[in-house]
């Protein structure tokens, strides 16, 4: 089996850390054991110095052998063809596995980020608020009905969806006890908490690394 | 090979008209030659009218035979397993596609969804500006040195970027002539065209039926 490497920053502020999308990664190779390497950009400049890897200056991206892959999201779906344990293989499991895992990318992901975003500058009655709440009542239904989202099982759409919905803000917006049970069913899971654990352990241990070379 | 149907609303107001997202999946059965029938669910009561096939009371959804999928991007990896003409079959060829078409839908879109609705609810200087310009810029680094997404040819991941950069206000946002020319190439292709003019006809032909049906 070719060696996989997952990238990222080499530190963070405090705020991000355990929520850096190399998590996302992590989870998903523990979950499978697929065994994998990390390694890392400078977070300065990091708009600039890893272009040619990541186009938009973001993280993680994935090695696997000789091949590269960004977006957290594709290198779920790639890793998701590497073992059962993230994916079912059968075509009706495959497919509400990838609807699911779109799902979250795209009809949660795109009013979560963006209405957090909002938050955080100082707006947290925004114009998205409506529309937020929309999608998490529709999602509460869904999880009110069933304990994982595709194929009756564990897969990489729980692993991206508990992802997304975990974000303080917006686990504590509103009233949803399936999708609040769902979050913490989800991120009980050894293989996340070995994931978090690393990552906020990595950029712990960076801090020191970055107080001895500041200039004096 | 199995019956593909992409289900979209019966009928939508003109502003939506050529932008409804069964316009991604005729566009991409257009491409491979795959048949395909369109059928509707009613736009009105949409919200709680077929959420037993899509659970945020959005089209499209698929059907694949006895599969149903929805999301658009979940539709169109689907269906690009079954045509080379819209992914190619080399690992590296697969990996940059994916990478690509997620992008569209979690780095890109999740920007300009967001901001275009806040443009629209009366705010144009939004807080997402800013991003939306980085993001933009970003890829207008990536269009300048290359015709196509991916494996230097078209991909899905062209249908989805382009379908995303072509919303009027973000085409209209900012100076970007790479991104411009690739937009304009990219739906210059006849598949789009006809999937384009296929839909418009369609929700043009409803009017009449929707004044028949109206309490007079």
């Amino acid at each position: 089996m070719s060696e996989l490497t997952i990238w990222t920053y080499d530190w963070v502020p405090e705020g991000p850390r355990g929520f850096v999308r190399d998590l996302r990664l992590r989870w998903a190779c523990e979950e499978a054991d697929l065994p994998y390497v990390v390694r890392t950009v400078a977070f300065d400049d990091r708009q600039t110095n890893h272009l040619d890897r990541q186009p938009f200056g973001l993280v993680p991206f994935l090695n696997d052998g000789e091949l590269e892959i960004f977006e957290s999201g594709a290198c779920l779906l790639h890793l998701a063809r590497k073992s059962e344990r993230l994916m079912p293989r059968d075509p009706a499991g495959e497919a509400e596995t990838l609807q699911w895992t779109i799902s979250a990318l795209n009809s949660l992901e795109m009013v979560t980020v963006p209405w957090w975003f909002l938050n955080i500058c100082g707006e947290p009655d925004n114009q998205l608020t409506g529309w937020l709440g929309q999608r998490l009542e529709h999602l509460e239904n869904v999880l009110a009905e069933r304990e994982w989202l595709a194929a009756g099982r564990f897969t990489i759409a729980d692993l991206l969806m508990a992802d997304v919905l975990r974000v303080p803000l917006v686990r504590a917006f509103g009233d949803r006890p399936a999708s609040e049970a769902y979050v913490a069913r989800v991120t009980d899971r050894p293989a996340f908490r070995k994931a978090h654990a690393d990552q906020v352990r990595q950029f712990e241990a960076a801090d020191a690394k970055r107080a001895e070379m500041a200039p004096g």
